[in-house]
């Protein structure tokens, strides 16, 4: 695989720079704009998920041979511009919402500017990043929150694409959760991997007893054993009996998990193994975990619906040009709502630091800022080079959990209604 | 990028390996199987899709110096596993069913055998190319269905994860897609890409006009020209004026395309433009597609729908074992029906060559064929080793065609239904 993504593109992003070469529009001085016009369907807020790996692919966006081969053989675009693309290196400006921050309907999450040629094509893979990882990311906070604390471990890499998987470990570590099962992810990004045993180790061997004994052989009585396979008392007893009361954790896969950790709880205890953890698993949704509150679950489990954004698999943001040369542009269309202009944000709070407002205005008529404000744009390439300093994977993490503190208390309720802050435009 | 697959896999696989390798069950010889419990909400059939890349994600399942330094630094698996893995190499058998075969609930679509250790650690990166690709796949045949011989072009990369996209458009154009938009899947597996130009390229111009001028000065007038930037009517009219009537298409993305692509013809008509075709997008699904039959649409372009499964992003397949040394296993669990042993498939037929029955059997006990009926699952890997003449993407292409007119006539309605023909499990 090749390490460039210059072709992670539509293929009319290039033709479209074809014909801006030939007729000397290519170099007019544009800004595009990423933005959604709408939350998936109730809910309250989302999550920039996906900053940090577009800044990656827009480094990587480079034409070399096998790539300009593959344009010319099928003669997608003509000589001149492969010659172009040869020495295609962004050169311009991006601004845009760290990693973790909250967005909202018409939020600016990301503003591009350089010539038309060179922030054109990078339309598609720039969008296919934020769309896929905020969307993951914004089904992740709402499990966290819903979590309330307790331990949540992403392990939905095989319900989804191999590389997706890997990215959505990361953005769901992003939000919050503890850990991946993704072994990639914690090679890629860092992230604290987890795992011990699943059904098949338990059928694998000749009992259930041979197979606890060779698991705590092998990762020590701190592991989680899986107690589910064929009775659950007879294995919660015979995972004590085989581990002793320091048992790391049990792990539920099936069956009505709330009632079972409410009597395997009780069963542990009368067992002394009262430090024992209650993990669960099983198609968890951030409602599951939310019913399990009451319940003495230490952990959970969560996969398809993490991996498949619970219900919304898209962020659904587009790449707009909003300015050529300085002066507005905007689709005349008939039902979709577009806005002209280059844009920026601020956020206002109350002073006891609840948000009550998402501002967007043009760059060069700010709106006066309040104490408890701030910007929410940030600069993270100047001249085609990424600003240093900019935030870790950690930082981003502990941005998101400041932020959703901010959210007036009815933004993280998990049921269906408005955007948390309303989205105000200001005539620039 | 690594080309490894290795690490594109759940912690526990290698964890449950540990421990195997340790009490000495690692090499009993077992069978693994690739399932489902249940098609998508009301879907009637699914497609196999990523077959091909299973058999290459086996073969580049390596682990060097990269994957090993990362186990070992984290501490993932002991120093006697990581020998193991060092000089891994499958080296058993799979046969499954190939890319574009129909499978219903329990259709044994992939049985992998080998050792305990050398199968569990496929697991992951088995299924999320299955789970993702015939997601995809089972999508994209009811949109073919539906758009009924008409042309229709896969361009939904941007909503998608960038690997995905490319995956996606693979098994688009396996379920008869005319061609996508994106590059990499043109590179990478052969298939007709499209495109022409967006709104932005309009907007970039001083006007409508100069836009279409470059665009078909470029491009040549059978180029397709977006003709929505600001008023449609004007569009056309234009269009026609700077192409002439051998302008190859028109392309509608907003608005009610049905009712704008009836008044499109009868203008392009009346221009003399009668061969210039009519092209919609913008949020189509199959039902927006199978509503436009009536409509004098030439064709379609499909993004989001394609790319998230329309509603069932993923297939939720698993893979169990299903046999330790010849002998039936499977997890006795509350609410999750589990059938032991390895299986083939049959499918039976009427004379007519209408399908009726999927037949699933244990492989030592197969039911008599009849002259219609066909064998379901073909040799992949024998020994490791990707068997000789297995067949390309055209030729699953092919298969797929054939397959669905086999289905009864309700299976390819697009209402919710039950499975179009059953499954029946024979004892062995």
């Amino acid at each position: 695989m090749s390490s460039s993504t210059a072709l992670l593109t539509d293929q009319y992003e290039l033709t479209m720079l074809a014909s801006a070469l030939r007729d000397g529009t290519a170099h007019r001085q544009c800004a595009f704009e990423v933005f959604t016009r709408r939350l998936p369907h109730g809910r309250r807020y989302g999550v920039t998920g996906g900053t940090g790996r577009v800044l990656e692919a827009i480094e990587n966006f480079r034409f070399g041979e096998d790539e300009l081969a593959q344009l010319a053989d099928n003669r997608v675009v003509d000589e001149r511009t492969l010659e172009w693309l040869r020495d295609y290196r962004f050169s311009g400006q991006v601004d845009g919402y760290p990693e973790g921050e909250l967005f909202f309907p018409g939020s600016p999450l990301l503003t591009v500017r350089g010539s038309f040629a060179e922030a054109v094509v990078l339309e598609t893979v720039v969008l296919s990043i934020l769309n896929h990882d905020s969307a993951i990311a914004g089904a992740a906070a709402r499990m966290v929150s819903a979590a309330n604390g307790r331990r949540i471990i992403e392990m939905g890499s095989r319900r989804t694409h191999e590389e997706s998987a890997v990215s959505a470990a990361r953005v769901a570590y992003l939000a919050g959760f503890t850990a991946t099962s993704n072994l990639e992810a914690g090679r890629r990004y860092g992230i604290p991997t987890a795992g011990t045993a699943a059904h098949a180790f338990t059928l694998l061997h000749d009992s259930e007893r041979k197979a606890f004994e060779s698991q705590v052989a092998a990762l020590g009585t701190g592991t989680t054993l899986l107690v589910d396979t064929y009775d659950i008392t007879k294995g919660i007893e015979l995972a004590v009996e085989v581990a002793g009361p320091e048992l790391g954790a049990v792990r539920i896969d099936s069956g009505d998990v709330g009632v079972l950790a409410r009597q395997a709880r009780e069963q542990l205890d009368r067992l002394g193994a009262t430090s024992t953890r209650i993990v669960v698993s099983g198609d968890l949704d951030e409602y599951a975990i939310a019913a399990l509150r009451a319940e003495p679950v230490d952990g959970y489990g969560v996969g398809t619906s993490l991996v498949t954004g619970s219900g919304a698999p898209t962020a659904e943001m587009v790449y707009k040009l909003v300015e050529v040369e300085d002066r507005p542009v905007a689709k005349r269309s008939s039902h979709k709502e577009s806005r002209g202009g280059r844009k920026a944000a601020v956020r206002r709070h109350k002073e006891t630091g609840t948000a009550v407002e998402e501002v967007v205005f043009h760059p060069d008529s700010p709106p006066e800022l309040g104490p408890h404000d701030r910007h929410l744009q940030v600069p993270l390439i100047r001249d085609g080079q990424r600003v240093d300093g900019l935030p870790t994977l950690e930082d981003d993490r502990q941005r998101l959990r400041h932020a959703l503190v901010t959210l007036p208390w009815e933004g993280l309720k998990l049921s269906q209604g408005e955007q948390a802050i309303p989205t105000t435009f200001r005539q620039p």
